[in-house]
């Protein structure tokens, strides 16, 4: 059985979605960010890079969203998360996770973790940060919204692991500073996301 | 017949590499940054981030450095550099290539692209980020040394698309202010990797 370490408000959401989206066997444990649980030896053994999420396989523990939605994907074969059997199709979601993680995530984290790239005592530059990150998050969805974001899934007529990713980002648009009104196609696939049943379910879980 | 957009010194050359290792039919195409020709008109049109790598395929143009190196693997078989009909084995790789590009290459990149994350003008921000450099690149390159890289090549006994990637930006430690010595087992990767002819070339190519 798997297990999927996570943290509200966190990226994890996204491995959250697909698990349930193709039905896995799994448990969740939540790891507490207000105690830093995420640095605890007992958590470091887990992921030596004290960040969620992480995910427990018979095989071993996986990280890094990208990876983890591949792995869901692939190991679930019948709910057709992936199209791993064309080398194109399945660059473009691979692209498109890592945009993801690489941009527009990035990007967001110099609002809250700005202390990663800076010494935590500079206030001038976290402060310098925080205000460029509606300018860089926003350059990114409109990126997403023009060119990226095929519709109705942002791979088109198919769900794919794109699409929960997706979502879990754009659940941070708002406090970002990014005026929802200039992304509305992103606006309107958060907005059926937010409807499935594995979104729900997987929301539910983390905030009960 | 494909053709990779390229800058040297950046991490296109890794699927240069990864071109090369994998014998494909394919052409170079040199961007100059010193001219700024990643935001030309012309280059927008192959790639709308504005960035180096792209891959022009049959089928259209990928981005992403983790994305085209599964695709440069996938589209080769031949040369099994990606074990994709093992879902644990290929989320190993995944997650190692995830963490460069979204942990390690950022890292890097707040010492040149600071002006992304903060204002340009704002000399202050900007040299406070140059200055953890040395800090958060280390960091990564320690978590490598000590827990990811299996040795001899990155994913154990065999030569994976992990290689070239993990040698491309092991390039740029020293500029870092990261000392060598407390990484030797990446530095003596980066050593081997230099050796092969598949390397030499793409790096022969890119320097001409």
């Amino acid at each position: 059985m798997l297990k999927l370490f996570y943290t509200a408000h966190t990226c994890s959401l996204a491995t959250h979605i697909a698990l349930e989206e193709v039905g896995a066997d799994y448990s969740s444990v939540r790891i507490d960010f207000g105690k830093t649980e995420q640095r605890s030896p007992e958590y470091l053994k887990v992921n030596p890079k004290g960040r969620v999420p992480a995910l427990v396989t018979d095989r071993g523990i996986l990280t890094e969203t990208p990876a983890m939605l591949v792995f869901v994907a692939q190991s679930h074969p019948a709910a057709q998360l992936a199209a791993m059997d064309d080398p194109f199709a399945f660059a473009e979601m691979q692209a498109f996770n890592s945009y993801l993680c690489s941009s527009l995530h990035i990007n967001h984290a110099h609002r809250m973790r700005g202390p990663r790239w800076v010494d935590a005592e500079d206030a001038h530059s976290i402060a310098a940060m925080q205000r460029k990150v509606p300018e860089s998050v926003g350059a990114c969805f409109d990126l997403i919204e023009r060119d990226m974001l095929k519709g109705p899934w942002v791979m088109g007529e198919r769900y794919t692991i794109c699409d929960p990713y997706l979502f879990t980002l754009a659940q941070w648009l708002e406090a970002d500073g990014v005026d929802p009104k200039r992304i509305p196609r992103v606006v309107d696939h958060r907005r059926r996301m937010s409807e499935r049943t594995a979104v729900r379910k997987a929301i539910a879980d983390e905030l009960a």
